[in-house]
């Protein structure tokens, strides 16, 4: 039974792994023209998983660390989860009277967005998480999804959830399908994008590392709740995104990919590691299709990242040149 | 090509899936006596996983919890993570004089132990963290790794990780045979359990929750390191369990194994989700094999989660009645 069993076992696990064996019949990332950048991610990929190669990676350290805004979904005009507290602050306003004079919510509600987010990322998270919590964990997943059925793109008027990048989506599958584990690690909310990120990415809740508000078990009528409190517990950002790798997954990735001078520390930590490393920054050049900004940007700065990754020699992803598709609506 | 792929993956599925197809030929827990321990894991299990029940669960959803400490493995005459931190003490005690006088070190370094351990599990983890940090966390694995090798249980004079539990090795092993992801919940230290639990219990570092310390990204001599801080993080026990599970899983579980009032809270709230659901208490009912301990025990009390678990019914484990093996050394 074991040979028999072990014989189609590896037969299967043959026919299975198309990424690598029919590399030549099947383009695993249909949306990226024949690059740079995209030769460099397939030659990496083929040899961390070519048993025969000298940089072969056993499968349990695959691991591949993605960054969210700007990276696996866009971050224009504003971080999307922001647009969720602005339409959560308006809906919660009767509630709360005090808003009308206290900033930043003074500011949000008489529709002045760059007053109310004037102190940059800290600040961001303080009024996201401050308009997120009080509600059960449960309570708030609710929340989130009904915002995300019904809320449009300012722009585009598209879902949120359509607002990712195809090129993004393939690379996922790609990595996955040669045994890669996949991660978010995201300065957004971790329970903002929990709800959401297994049906859009195929990346289930305990592979979302984000930024984080305290809970608190209680009892509530007899039954155990977690109940969100307003208080920040950790920012998932610059320094802290090695700090939350290591507290989530517990090794060191050996490719990470973001597009902000907030995934410097990530990158730079995938990159310490010893054998074979792939580090990506996503360099937004497309104001066609997308948004052309890095160095001035206030939203997704990517300056110091360029620096490095010009330094090292990691893969820049220059999108207008490199996708052939941006968003998931254009593929025929 | 596709069909006869999907051909030679069905023919493996169905070979590889012994625990469901050949449950009447091969027994998944060969050390668990046929008790009503047994019988009720195994028809939960069934229940969930036969696609035509109506309890089915979704292989996503299939998040199974497991405490540690006398719950995997032994936890007597102390936590094992203590024994570490002694040894540690000692190792250390040159380069810190003021230990001399400072407690709880002073009656650690004169073998008081019990004055030393008087505060609680509070008190404990001080210990224990404070003996831990400020080495990097690449350091801190390798002098893990380094102590188990060497050090052995004073009693049996074993290797710490040939104290774990033979029935909840096996446990796991039929758990993740049927598409279970298995979790380690522990009021120990995350990182004292992550350089071996993947070896020994097969469940990897990012699978793993426990008690923390803090740690900071800094660059040494260029190269990004994370440097263990004396600062406590988070308390994985008691109502810490259920906020631990939420903020590395982010889903609740439908099955948790635990052995002591300070994996209640994560029974409860398992308990309260919807569908079908499984808790185990490991009752430490063996003098003979193991130890016998529970209500009035200072270390793994279990008082309050017996009368629990007897109110709503949850399954107890009896080890002597209910395990045939308790040891991996006891195996023919």
């Amino acid at each position: 039974m074991s040979m028999l069993r072990n014989f189609f076992l590896s037969l299967s696990l043959l026919l299975l792994s198309n990424g690598a064996v029919f590399a030549d019949s099947t383009d695993p990332l249909p949306s990226w023209n024949d690059s740079q950048s995209k030769q460099s991610i397939m030659a990496f990929v083929e040899s961390v998983t070519r048993s025969d190669s000298s940089d072969f990676v056993p499968v349990a350290e695959r691991i591949a660390t993605f960054d969210n805004d700007g990276n696996l979904w866009a971050e224009q005009p504003m971080y999307f989860q922001l647009f969720f507290a602005i339409d959560r602050v308006k809906a919660l306003a009767e509630e709360h009277p005090e808003w009308r004079t206290e900033e930043p919510f003074a500011s949000l509600l008489a529709g002045k967005l760059e007053a109310a987010l004037a102190g940059g990322l800290e600040s961001v998270l303080k009024i996201v998480m401050a308009s997120h919590a009080g509600m059960t964990t449960e309570e708030f997943e609710v929340i989130v999804s009904e915002w995300l059925e019904t809320a449009r793109h300012p722009v585009t008027k598209r879902p949120y959830t359509e607002m990712v990048y195809q090129p993004m989506l393939e690379l996922l599958d790609y990595l996955r399908a040669n045994d890669f584990k996949t991660f978010i690690v995201s300065g957004g909310g971790i329970e903002f994008m929990r709800p959401w990120t297994e049906r859009v990415y195929g990346i289930p809740p305990e592979q979302v590392v984000g930024s984080s508000i305290k809970t608190e078990f209680e009892m509530e009528d007899g039954r155990p709740v977690l109940r969100r409190l307003a208080e920040i517990d950790f920012i998932d950002d610059k320094e802290g995104k090695p700090v939350g790798i290591h507290s989530h997954i517990g090794r060191r990735p050996i490719f990470a990919s973001g597009n902000s001078d907030g995934d410097l520390q990530m990158l730079q930590y995938t990159a310490a590691g010893d054998g074979p490393r792939m580090m990506l920054y996503l360099h937004h050049t497309d104001a066609e299709r997308e948004w052309a900004y890095d160095r001035e940007s206030s939203i997704g700065k990517l300056d110091k990242g360029l620096d490095v990754a010009a330094e090292k020699g990691w893969t820049v992803i220059d999108m207008a040149q490199d996708w052939s598709t941006v968003f998931p609506a254009e593929v025929k």
